[in-house]
């Protein structure tokens, strides 16, 4: 008998789902309809600051796969619909057609547009996403005022950045906030980050932060901390003119939005399905939603186990929504995947810095209960006398008495931020700096000091703990 | 009771094992004597070719600590000494002075000099190096054929590129052979590697090492496999003008040699140490010659454990000489550490082209009784509409059955080779392919695809083994 797989969501965790399960059954198996409320599919949202910025040319280098090509895989996908009620007890989901909605909007909050249907499904994906935080606030909801987490966003950026712009406030100053600043000074603007924290890349430490801020201001990046914006100022056309925030009134002709985003969960709460604190679906590590049978959940909407603090938490990221839909369409498929949880990674870029976060920061650590010590030091990309050796900061911090590893954060310039990816495998098999030490990594004076910087780091806490356990 | 440590060999191994006793025990605990047959101490010999090929201004760049700084810090460094016995009964060795010697010939071997000295010890550290391979063939011994191990054999082949040459051929395609390519492809020379392999870079399997050799060609380089080294023919004025090797005569007016090397250890031999089927010293992790009490080895003269195959290997890399000095030293201090052994990851490059592996090649798995599942993938280094993003080949091998990693190998352009630490610390900690998938690697379009390129290779093999397993 044909099963039929519903989709609610056409981006990287939905359509990977999808394309994973067709892989594994041919359509005589497994029909598979994805809905999704857009014009477009599996497409690079963590791409549009460089499309805005102009190192990526075209809307279309972010598309991974159209429409059409997933059509062609026996896919029905159903563009510019919405689902609009998930009915868990005879499984089926309702959906309405958004031609003639003003687009792009949050799922699940009614609107007109065509007929309702149903659809009844015997596996569902939930592949909702997230959604930007956008405060309240007066004059948020004005033209040029963007965010930048949709094609369409970015597509409306152009146009204003078309216009005769010079200033530009980004307000946040976490990885949204800092790519956007650099695509605002790769367009020519004079650009001002706002942010409430006390250092921009509160995903850091504020000590690897602070490095990250006096970077952004040698770039000619004005950078205002523990700023809580208040509202934006309009002309008389009804476009920016400054941002106000508690700190002050900051002049801008175009206002970017990079304040996060939270699980767009809206439906999956309304159908009874059990939420995590962070507000995301919970599931089991095969992506299964929690007490629900044939119901899976992947990408933005779902919190994730973080395998260093044994905690989940929400976090947004493009390479675990197309896991968790490799995982599902396996599962779906008949195969067996699991997605065993994260560590906390995350690289970014503004302008020449690189920054780059695995593990717990001193806070996270301290929430789940461990005392910890750390280390923070200073090396090269290169041997220190091969041409482009560039500067890095490194901290580590440690379980104190284990010896284990807990987190990792590097600030500097080429070849700082994939380092990172040493500790991240580090920290999933639980390593303590001893065995960091020990690594035998890839040497040669074009890539790496004799001891990698990261290996520095490590010695520097081992070192710690020989002293102190004297 | 002060303690007496006596190290033989003044470079890696050696100099880190007496700064870090150092550093744990003071001039009152613990006199130091260190001997050198050179001029130097502390060198970076993988920086040679860079200092050949002018990317490195001068000799002095790649002296990590002088002599006159390893004095201050207590040492009692004696330079141009040779040790010449090791007597393990009476717990002494025997040296002399090699001022007026003809200078950098390999030790334990007589020689004349000044006169003979004994020195008493409690605790000795090996650490003589290895000797690089020269054919007892007519002409390798001609002014004009260039070994690259020491600051003199580097100082020696500047002096003879001052000269009117203008055609190089590179003895050996193993990673002093490509180095030394791209150093005289640097100095503006035409090259011509031959070696005795069917591609070069045997460290790699043949169908990388296929990719190394068409790229070399690319750049200009004529690549000559098969070739047995079999003479260097000399003009009238005793300086090269081809090598004859078994495929033909390559003209040159320089030879480089990279033949590769072996473990310096005729003092370990005559003294009664037990020595590898390698030829290296054996020792156990916590770096203490395996059944000599107070008697330590390090760097290039001691063979490792493959913590992949369970097998020992001799492999000479500055990285792991340093690691073994710092465990060396901390143990002679009073603290407690150990080498764990190794994975056999090792990176280089020629010219653009980065060169990586970790772990073991097919015919390595085949001789460790290992039967095993390949992936060779092609992906990019950054996401494939980010600019610059430079194309790769990265090839995975994994125990059949067990989905066990057993190795990684990687050819590309930037961003290529440092990829590898991926794989070094997953084979560290015995990671499956399935695991591999599921790091929580960094991602970020300016520094990785959606998918990095190594989970990418190891997805392969999970397919692989999903399909082999219905």
């Amino acid at each position: 008998m044909t099963e039929h797989l519903v989709v609610i969501g056409g981006d990287a965790a939905g359509m990977s789902a999808a394309s994973q399960a067709r892989r594994r059954r041919g359509p005589d198996e497994l029909r598979i309809t994805a809905f999704e409320q857009g014009d477009f599919t599996s497409y690079s949202a963590c791409g549009i600051p460089y499309w805005v910025g102009g190192q990526v040319p075209d809307r279309d280098s972010l598309i991974a796969r159209t429409p059409a090509e997933h059509r062609e895989r026996g896919i029905d996908l159903r563009l510019r619909t919405r689902v609009t009620e998930i009915d868990l007890d005879r499984r089926r989901v309702r959906s309405r057609r958004t031609d003639g909605d003003s687009g792009g909007g949050t799922s699940g909050d009614g609107g007109s547009g065509g007929p309702e249907e149903w659809t009844g499904f015997d596996q569902l994906v939930i592949a909702t996403g997230a959604e930007p935080l956008r405060p309240p606030l007066p004059g948020f909801d004005a033209p040029g005022v963007h965010g930048v987490q949709t094609l369409e966003d970015g597509a409306a950026l152009l146009a204003t950045l078309r216009r005769d712009v010079r200033r530009a406030v980004v307000v946040g100053g976490g990885y949204i906030g800092v790519e956007m600043a650099e695509a605002m000074i790769q367009r020519g603007l004079q650009v001002t980050v706002v942010h409430r924290s006390a250092e921009p890349m509160a995903t850091l430490d504020p000590d690897m932060g602070r490095l990250v801020r006096v970077a952004m201001e040698g770039m000619g990046i004005e950078v205002v901390p523990g700023a809580e914006a208040k509202e934006v100022l309009l002309n008389a056309d009804g476009r920016p003119r400054a941002v106000l925030t508690t700190v002050g009134e900051h002049p801008a002709d175009v206002v970017v939005l990079g304040l996060g985003v939270r699980p767009r969960t809206a439906l999956a709460r309304a159908a009874g399905l059990a939420l995590g604190d962070s507000g995301g679906l919970r599931t089991d590590s095969s992506m299964r939603v929690e007490g629900a049978e044939g119901i899976w959940a992947g990408g933005d909407c779902v919190e994730v186990l973080n395998l260093v603090s044994g905690q989940h938490q929400h976090i947004a990221l493009g390479t675990h929504a197309n896991k968790h839909g490799l995982v599902i369409g396996t599962n779906i498929g008949g195969g067996r995947a699991t997605f065993p949880g994260v560590v906390g990674t995350a690289v970014s870029k503004v302008c020449e810095l690189e920054i780059a976060r695995t593990g717990l920061r001193e806070r996270e650590a301290t929430a789940a209960g461990l005392s910890f010590d750390r280390a923070v030091i200073e090396a090269t990309s290169r041997a220190g006398y091969y041409p482009g050796a560039a500067p890095m900061t490194v901290k580590m911090i440690a379980e104190r008495g284990s010896g284990r590893m807990l987190g990792l954060q590097i600030v500097g310039r080429e070849g700082a931020a994939k380092r990172v990816d040493i500790g991240a495998v580090a920290l999933t098999a639980g390593m303590t700096v001893d065995q960091v030490v020990s690594l035998d990594l890839g040497y040669a004076p074009p890539f790496s000091p004799v001891w990698d910087p990261v290996q520095v780091a490590a010695r520097k806490l081992v070192s710690g703990r020989a002293v102190s356990g004297t």
